[in-house]
């Protein structure tokens, strides 16, 4: 597992710069006999040459590109278990088990039927993400039953994924030269109100399915004003709305026309679907009962909710530690990924079938 | 008169680009015998060749350079008694009534020295004003006993001005992921109670010297945060604060202390001092007494104030409409050229001598 996770971490793979790391794992996949290898951009699905369509399907979807090498580097290198690299944690540990379960796991003993996804731009802008160009061409890998997505959890089993949205306030007002201010409106200070209100705001815990999410409205930019003399016509503050599955794009127009009463307008400017909690899935359930008791709510967005959109249960499994994502000195711990790796082998071996 | 201002609006002359007109008025000015014409940079002093040392010294000071032309273009025209042109009204019309003193007005039966200074940069940057230039390269311009500056008053007499000042307003927070922002701290939600607070203040009213200035705090310009889905630590507030005569820098630092009350740090980015009124300036008193009984405190920042910090009396007072200023259509009604022109002549011609 060591050797496979250091061969993934040798690579650099920024977004946008995935094309080696693909070529490199495309190379080593086809070597196998067994497996058809897939491509479209540099994005790669792999399923078995002869698959049983008796089993059901389980799909493992990780992300081959990882955010910038901090200033200065972040050389790969091992510190007793721990191992550094820029996606060490985010996500190439959870590629390597990925890797490692195709390449040593027994799926001729197994209840399911496996397809993995090794996709790039998770880490860049939402429409330029390369799990939307695996469902158009390779549109089979949408009929596995359920998917899991090896992000950071440190092998906790996470389920669901709050929805975010960006949303642009524009308040209004009336320029005029700041020498006599009182024949203008300032724009700036009439978001003073609202910006008291949301400093006041805390985190509203919404359950679902037992698990508790927390849904948060975040002001996260703000500009306003032409020049230093002059009082400012408008006043933007970009807010990044997070909230529980269940809700949709129209629950959150309501929820800003309910904060902003008329205030300051609004427009949605980016919307990301949240994540349902799935449990009724049975081979959800079996994972919970065979492997992993403890079930969490996922509180920050993930490509599980991509799954989810195509009507594909998925969840977030994976070995990276979450706090090291994008670190300046990012590591994961390797028992981590020998965990992740025998708890699902210990679930796609289990003797029982599917129900 | 008429042909003067059209002579001065037929020549562009945006801040920055003002030579091609400074070249022409000093060409015109060095024609004229019995004057002594000085240059520096684009800016000219002009004074008699042979002085009356025993007359009370008055100098005219007004800028030559424009803001730019609106998009489309300002054409010069003549429409009935309005003259409409880039600067018609800030302030080649002041210009036009100052070279029209120095060609036409018998200043052999005057009581008073002229000295006229048309200088450049005045609508650019505070420290690129060319009045400055003037004031260390020809000295003499300082030993006025009262200057004029005709910017656009509308012939009404404007005494002292309000200092300006840019501050810059910091609050500062703690970053995180915004799908976390409880683990970090809001530097754009802690200003919204200091910015209800500016929303809700009103001019405040200062008494100096029987006339009534108006203090004013305008945030004009704001911005925060680095990226839209992470909590800002930090939003910084330009405050654009306009302060009575008799305030100096540290009154600006006394407001802002207390406005702030510890709540975000601030900084004095920009500092015009403002100027006195100057009612007891005996030139100032027999111009009262003459042609203007009534006066009024100055609301925006003049190059008054330039004059003032070098221990030189000045106002306001010239034939520009002060709401044409930087207008999409400036212009100017030529009567008033002719009204300025006229309580200037009989101001200086009287047969009184100066106190």
């Amino acid at each position: 597992m060591r050797e496979v996770l250091l061969w993934l971490l040798e690579c650099p793979s920024v977004t946008g710069a995935e094309q080696r790391l693909c070529d490199e794992l495309e190379a080593r996949l086809r070597r196998l006999p067994g497996w058809e290898v897939h491509r479209t951009g540099d994005n790669l699905a792999v399923r078995r040459k002869s698959p049983d369509p008796s089993r059901p399907t389980i799909a493992f979807a990780g992300h081959l590109d990882t955010v910038p090498e901090p200033e200065g580097g972040l050389p790969v290198r091992i510190e007793g278990e721990l191992v550094y690299g820029r996606g060490a944690s985010d996500m190439k540990a959870g590629d390597a088990v990925m890797l490692e379960l195709l390449e040593r796991f027994d799926w001729e003993g197994s209840w399911a039927e496996p397809v993995f996804v090794f996709y790039a731009g998770e880490e860049g802008d939402y429409e330029e993400n390369g799990l939307e160009d695996v469902f158009r061409e390779l549109p089979w890998v949408l009929e596995a039953d359920l998917a899991f997505c090896p992000e950071p959890t440190e092998n906790r089993l996470e389920l669901g994924c709050v929805g975010t949205s960006q949303v642009e306030i524009t308040f209004r007002g009336k320029a005029a030269h700041a020498a006599r201010p009182w024949l203008g409106e300032n724009a700036l200070t009439k978001a003073g109100e609202l910006l008291s209100e949301l400093h006041e705001l805390r985190p509203l815990e919404v359950a679902v399915d037992g698990l508790t999410f927390r849904e948060v409205l975040t002001p996260t930019m703000a500009r306003g004003g032409t020049a230093k003399n002059v009082v400012p016509d408008a006043f933007r503050i970009n807010v990044n709305y997070r909230f529980a599955p269940g809700k949709d794009r129209r629950d959150v127009e309501r929820t800003f026309k309910e904060l902003l009463r008329g205030r300051a307008e609004f427009e949605i400017t980016d919307f990301a679907p949240s994540g349902p909690v799935n449990l009724n899935n049975p081979l959800l359930e079996r994972f919970i009962e065979t492997v992993s008791p403890e079930v969490q709510p996922k509180q920050a967005w993930t490509d599980v909710a991509r799954f989810a959109a195509r009507g594909v249960a998925a969840v977030n499994f994976g070995p990276g530690i979450p706090d090291q994502a994008h670190r300046r000195e990012e590591h994961v711990r390797l028992p981590l990924l020998e965990e992740c790796y025998g708890k699902l082998a210990r679930y796609l071996g289990d003797s029982r079938r599917a129900a």
